[in-house]
């Protein structure tokens, strides 16, 4: 090599490049989620990358490393500045500046996508930036603004092409969770941070079942891998406690045939078999709802905090069915935690219960796309009034992997053709070339539709050329060379209805055949370029 | 105030949130420059905003502080990122490593819109975070190339709302300033920096005119505050050929009316009428490209650069007048030089013609909202072989604030209405009002198109509610009070029809002609809700 100082081209570890047809489906797909918002009466909004690192919080779970989750630098004025971890610190300060000027009108409900950025060790399908699509009610406490939130999950996935059935939004609540907290002695401020580590023991009640997550609670637990993780260091009666609210959790979790297979000591790949929960009987979940209620109340009502939660999920659970949303769509759910730290009251989730086939060969539900709560909290630290609020935030990758397991619409589309390509036979002529390419596209006089086209610019010869058009999935080339040009005409050759004809043209039995084979090339008077090009593409309207 | 920890709500300096309608009419005129850009040919892709470094390169404009310009933080493995600066220099990269795989065929014909990042003072209507819209053309080093760029972006802006004869696409070419540069004894790459002090004194002609210009490029220049400029420190002789190609410049310039607006000690506010160049002759322009080019070939066409560069300007002339862009949409002017580094070849500017007052009360073109150029050494950066390379960016919010100006309907598109809104009059009710929500929502039974709904989710009185569906532009409110629960009945009250006749209801001379505005508001059967409310917005279709 020549040249000494080639650099390696090359992306940081956990970011990734996005091609034109991730781009594509991407888009459809967002535009479905903003219309689904829009028919709700959210309105846009959105807020810059760079935030005062003080005004973001340290709400992320890795509560160990409270900085080292998020990427940050310092501004010439030695203040310390971040990129945006999630979408919903950031629109806390947006909607606390409105409210000091004074130019917002309350409840206001908005929605926005956008990129966020975590400074965390990527791995597959784990990376550094990626996009999340939120919807935000701030300025209502009532839970018709968190049944409002659940119904909009499920409309927004079965828009996009999730069929009913093969989702549930789970909804539970942190109030309930405060009582069980107050219940084994784990209440007030200053409990805050051994809280949250029992929060996140009972959320790995999933992955890790009943046995693994008493371990988490008491001293701790060492995984396969011999790794030693700290425990919460509770209480032998406070597990007990804690015990009879898994317990209640796994009278649900039990019934579910197909939570079954994430358990502890489940061997691999044993069960594949998903049927609906219940069997289809929905009276099954308005059983459910009410034994789980039931069963929280009579273990843990006599907190005030527990009560009220209780109450709100009764309200949302109300809403919901009388707006039309069965339980097979939106129930409640104890097992739900979220890892958030700011959440105070419903959360959210909504998991996707179709079967995929993990990376240990285990066949699991798809999981989590989406989830969200109520966080009253967060606008009320740049406001000396409280500012009631809650939301969503959907992972858009993660959904658009699902929606490529479910095979929708938006993403199974038909790839759409490529423009129409002209070629260069006469290098001394590209001027004549770059006129029709721009008559096509101006659909010659500006009445008709104009036609994407694009001029072949490379340097190569007629061969290459053809190639170059196969791979821009052009619907024909257009062609000129000096016999055409001295006859004032073009040759369209339609590479469709040829590749088509190419088939019966290897076994063609006679010249005829082979004549008509060719008849996808043809040649027409340079005067009806536009129209005979509008023509070829009209006649491979059915592809 | 009784909390002591309430933190001030703000946002970094130079970073700003977007409202609504801003994001709206961003949204359509990013859809219009996508789709011009689609019928062309190009194709999306996008590129993660953080890099490494070193991948980035130190391209920007402000030599003296090569690394003040971006945002850089340091890896855990201790290497540096930044957020990208422009669009240009990742696309680069990508490409390479798409060549390294062997994932790409040339030429590539690529368009992305993505947000940017500068790390210098923020000012008025210059932010630290802004967007660009770039289309690129990698594998191709004909002036085919650079020729579809200047149509192209011709073809945007007209697309987007800029009429013929508000814009003009300028073209020039870093070759012929080589050429210049040779002249002068500028030459080689031990001169490169130097050179770019040059070429940046030539860059403020528009601003600072011929006198200000040849300090610069001598000892320096003080400006009216008494700040000193260091000059490039040229000799006598050097600034004497370069008043030659000054001289090239300001023919065109005198020629052009709207120029001399600019020109130093210009009474401010003194010239108010803007004429088309040549008094709307096209031969004007014709005279003019092939003048420039015959003056830049007798001073300079002895530099073998120069003599190359004036050939392809010859052609990208030629190939746009024969694609049938006359020289008022795209022509030649050696005054543009663009401050990037990176340019090889050809380099264009879209310049708006049309009058605005600037800061100082002076009338002046609005100017510049789009650039680009060849860089043919770019991506040669990552690669054993050169790779050329043509491409151009328009500045998103720029290019917004003028579509503002010529009142685009892109902008002007009368805002549209806000949701219907259900008004909660009995708050034990609201699974009620929910479910009314619900039903406008679904269209009832799915066969109708669904209507945009939401529910009142604050706790105030009717009249405040009444105002927040005023603010939200709601087309009608739906009620039901008792009464009308009873009857089995809700009200449909037209905003829109009601404020219409709120004039005629102040001086209505009788009850009659009272009665009648009143009628805005009607009572229907529940059951024909949906119905009801579609044929009031029907009704109102016309505004």
């Amino acid at each position: 090599m020549s040249k000494p100082d080639i650099m390696k081209a090359r992306l940081p570890r956990g970011f990734a490049d996005r091609p034109a047809a991730d781009l594509a489906a991407t888009h459809r797909m967002l535009e479905a989620i903003r219309e689904t918002y829009e028919l709700y009466g959210f309105e846009g909004v959105e807020t810059p990358f760079v935030e005062y690192t003080e005004a973001l919080g340290k709400f992320l779970p890795d509560q160990d490393r409270p900085n080292e989750g998020v990427f940050s630098f310092q501004d010439d004025d030695e203040q310390w500045l971040s990129l945006r971890y999630d979408l919903t610190a950031p629109l806390a300060r947006h909607v606390a500046e409105r409210l000091d000027a004074q130019s917002l009108t309350l409840p206001y409900r908005s929605y926005r996508a956008g990129w966020v950025f975590r400074n965390e060790k990527p791995g597959p399908g784990r990376f550094r930036q990626f996009m999340q699509f939120d919807a935000d009610t701030i300025g209502s406490a009532s839970p018709a603004a968190d049944a409002e939130m659940c119904m909009m999950m499920a409309d927004t996935l079965e828009r996009v092409g999730i069929p009913r059935g093969s989702y549930v939004v789970k909804v539970n609540n942190r109030k309930v969770l405060d009582g069980v907290m107050d219940a084994i002695g784990l209440g007030g401020e200053e409990n805050a941070p051994r809280r949250l580590t029992v929060l996140r023991a009972l959320d790995k009640y999933d992955r890790l079942g009943p046995v693994g997550v008493r371990l988490l609670l008491g001293n701790g637990r060492k995984d396969e891998s011999g790794d030693f993780t700290k425990g919460a260091g509770l209480a032998d009666e406070a597990i007990g406690k804690l015990t009879i609210f898994l317990a209640v959790q796994s009278t649900i979790a039990l019934q579910d045939v197909t939570s079954t297979v994430r358990r502890e000591n489940h061997p691999p790949g044993d069960v594949h078999t998903f049927e609906p929960m219940g069997g289809g009987d929905p009276s099954y979940f308005i059983e459910s709802t009410k034994a789980t209620l039931d069963s929280l109340t009579q273990h843990f009502g006599s907190s005030a905090a527990a009560a009220e939660g209780i109450a709100e999920l009764n309200a949302i659970s109300e809403f919901c069915i009388s707006a039309g949303y069965e339980l097979d769509r939106i129930r409640i759910d104890p097992s739900v935690v979220r890892g958030l730290e700011y959440y105070t009251g419903p959360v959210f989730e909504a998991e996707l219960t179709f079967p995929v086939v993990n990376e240990d060969g285990e066949t699991v539900r798809f999981g989590s796309v989406a989830g969200g709560g109520r966080y009253d909290g967060l606008v009320g630290r740049f406001r000396a009034e409280p500012v009631p609020a809650t939301g969503f935030s959907i992972g858009v990758s993660r959904l658009m992997a699902a929606l490529q397991h479910v095979k929708s619409p938006i993403v199974t589309g038909e790839a759409s053709l490529g423009p129409v390509v002209v070629l260069v036979m006469d290098r001394d002529r590209i001027a004549d070339y770059q006129r029709m390419v721009a008559r096509l596209r101006s659909g010659d006089d500006g009445k008709f539709e104009p036609v994407r086209a694009e001029l072949y610019l490379g340097s190569a010869g007629m061969k290459a050329q053809m190639k170059y058009a196969d791979r821009r999935r052009a619907p024909c080339v257009v062609i000129q060379g000096s016999q055409e040009r001295e006859r004032g005409e073009v040759q369209i050759k339609d590479l469709r209805e040829g590749a088509r004809r190419a088939g019966s043209e290897a076994s063609a039995a006679s010249n005829a055949e082979y004549r008509a084979a060719r008849l996808a090339q043809e040649s027409v008077s340079e005067s009806r370029l536009v129209d005979e090009v509008r023509r070829v593409l009209a006649a491979q309207g059915g592809e």
